[in-house]
């Protein structure tokens, strides 16, 4: 029988009860669960039958929640930057994607992303792209928890012709890795502006009959608004509205373009929405509302979204980017404090998941999914309010060891479930051959 | 006779010529300056006199020139976050500096600075706060460049008692310091609504007669422009302009209330702006309309203001931020591109302070102030774009080595001018007494 662990953090911070920070207490792993928060008190007696990790210096946090990334597109960072959206997309990554998107593509990008996340404390990611099987393959070979999108589109990609068939090589992936315990799937269709309302019906039905999340994006721009009117004569979110999608399975991603009618129709369909306020300002997307959401009581959680957009996904650079654009945005420097910025990389990206009594917390008999931070750099030196440095001093470098599922997947800075040597070497095979393939385009188009 | 050094970086990216990126060349250092830049074919001769340092993952940058900041208040990183700017400063930054600061306290909190700037590959700093006298002091004892801004008020504070007294302070520093190379002083009212006219005439007399630069906020929240309406019947800059401050030796930092009339009077008027992206943000103060400005022919560079007000001291975060919400606020997503991001951070902030001969590129005579980036990280992988790849995706964390006028103070991840653990300790023992003090004051207040 694997022996328990024992880790002592100088900090714990559990998330719930929200703003706790207890010093001097110890975590208990059993398996992959976290079998009890131990006081000082009795950490003599238990550290006796466990495995001890001592973390001195360092504060652990339940593990981040990506609640929206394109993992796979970790191979095209930095591949077409300072682009208008639409040039972005039709000149640049769409192309490159129909050209050279398969199998190993997905794979290695995937790994390389979770590398990525892994090294700075994510222990869970939302994704949405092609070949969702060799995503979910790939994320539970890493030991990573994932909620993988299946793709659900009218037009044929390499991984299905249509819509019906999206669907059904979809719902074989949830039987087929139904044992795995570390990956779920979502209904994923791109956009309302990209799904006919014979779709959106389909998927508002296979949502309702097996409980199973939709992962969207939703007025990331203002172009999704005037295409919405334009050609069904409503708003986005009444057309999703009326086709039974606006209720708390819905993920809605971006939600740039949202006014005070909106918000209160979200706030009372219980929509999870999902900020990601880099890749809106690299695109010039727009400005999620995040701080009137959170006070009309919507949940909000936090996304990288994909590397080309980003370009990394790193949910501390992100987190302090979504409180501190809330204060500029709204004109009110207390806007989204830093608990509130806390729970949007944690707990709330676990209820969006549908996951908040599995994940998003340090609490008995939750999964036992962690991230430590060191806090003795010169950065997060003095400490004066240990939430204020999480979220508006602390870096992703700072992230020694993670833990999902109980395995200690990031070891005092050491991957251990990936070669990251070679997950690096196999990236940079391919930016040649992307880099080889948008010449031949160039030259094709002259 | 000290060995020339030869650094052989994977990418030179001397940021001028601008957009360069040289491969397989090396830099020759000889004391204090850049000898040469070495093509491939000369590398082998050159490299038989001179101590060679590989960098064969690494970017070689200019140093980074961190163009506002206040470094003794990294002790108060955190200290008070989420709140307005008025009870901010009235409430909570103000009451403890003048409690608490002294010449112990401003040389702990630089030092501390120091330490983080040069981990992140700031090689310069344009700095302003009280005890300029200690700063310089520790910024020549830790072998780092710096403008040291001279502190002109019209109230008592512990380091003078009144404007003439400030200002002969001040310039007896100038002489002290004319031989020690690594410091130059600018004049520092702290902002227009706290100087009188006639301190705005002598600070502009001086500034002409002696050639020295001014370190002003201005314009950094709507009070600033309301305040000067009311008080002297016009806007700050025309007010500036008729104490004949509005020139090219103006550094007018934070600049959120500009109209289009403003951009074109600054660009008239040769006055360089500093951009605190972070600082305004997180205070709610307001956009400074950076691609206006670049676009109009005004020089523009990043600060990263003091730690109270960011959290960080990291000119890798705050470029990004900066290119990132130029796009945000324009709404175009080809504005502040990475290039000129780039400039931002280095020969931008030497243009300002009148060290663009001298610093902010890697050219043949300037000092040899240079920062390595080790890109061999996933976050850093594939690399398709150098430039995209520095400004959004890298991190200070990858910063291995700094050089300062020759000097190699950070080496393969260790500080060699500052005992890093005791400056630690030394700002944790100020958290003691700064928490001390703020419980003493709310008991006092109760």
């Amino acid at each position: 029988m694997q022996q328990d662990t024992l880790i002592i953090p100088r900090y714990l911070v559990p998330v719930r009860p929200r703003g706790t920070v207890l010093e001097g207490h110890g975590v208990l792993l059993r398996a992959d669960r976290i079998e009890a928060i131990v006081p000082p008190s009795a950490l003599a007696e238990v550290a006796d039958q466990a495995t001890v990790v001592n973390l001195p210096s360092h504060a652990l946090l339940p593990g981040l929640v990506n609640t929206h990334t394109h993992s796979p597109m970790t191979l095209l960072r930095g591949f077409a930057d300072d682009l208008p959206l639409l040039e972005w997309l039709n000149g640049h990554i769409w192309p490159a994607e129909n050209r050279l998107v398969d199998e190993d593509f997905v794979a290695a990008g995937t790994r390389l992303a979770i590398c990525e996340m892994l090294r700075g404390g994510t222990t869970c990611f939302n994704e949405n792209y092609f070949f969702p099987d060799e995503i979910a393959r790939v994320a539970v070979e890493s030991n990573v928890r994932s909620v993988v999108g299946l793709p659900l589109l009218d037009q044929a990609t390499s991984w299905a012709n249509e819509f019906d068939e999206y669907l059904q090589k979809g719902l074989e992936l949830v039987d087929l890795f139904e044992d795995s315990g570390l990956v779920e799937f979502s209904l994923a269709p791109h956009a309302p502006y990209s799904v006919s309302d014979a779709g959106l019906e389909s998927i508002a039905d296979v949502s309702a009959a097996r409980e199973m999340k939709v992962h969207l994006h939703c007025l990331e721009t203002a172009y999704d608004l005037e295409h919405s009117l334009e050609t069904y004569g409503l708003p986005p979110l009444n057309r999703l509205s009326s086709r039974d999608l606006l209720n708390d399975r819905l993920i809605a991603v971006h939600m740039t373009q949202l006014d005070q009618d909106d918000v209160a129709m979200l706030a009372d369909c219980g929509v999870h929405v999902v900020h990601c306020p880099h890749s809106n300002l690299k695109l010039a997307s727009g400005f999620c509302p995040t701080a009137a959401l959170l006070e009309s009581g919507v949940n909000v959680a936090i996304g990288t979204d994909g590397a080309a957009s980003n370009n990394k996904l790193d949910m501390f650079e992100e987190t302090r980017c979504a409180a501190l654009l809330a204060k500029g945005v709204t004109g009110d420097a207390t806007a989204v404090d830093a608990v509130a910025a806390l729970d949007m990389m944690t707990i709330n990206g676990a209820r969006a998941l549908g996951m908040d009594e599995v994940i998003g917390s340090i609490e008995r008999g939750k999964k036992a999914d962690l991230c430590a931070i060191d806090l003795d750099q010169a950065q997060t030196t003095p400490l004066h309010n240990l939430f204020s440095q999480l979220i508006y001093a602390a870096s992703a470098s700072q992230v020694s060891d993670t833990w999902v599922d109980g395995n200690r997947v990031l070891d005092s800075g050491r991957l251990t479930t990936l070669d990251e040597t070679a997950v690096k070497e196999e990236a940079l095979a391919w930016r040649v051959r992307i880099g080889e393939s948008a010449s031949h385009d160039q030259a094709a188009a002259q």
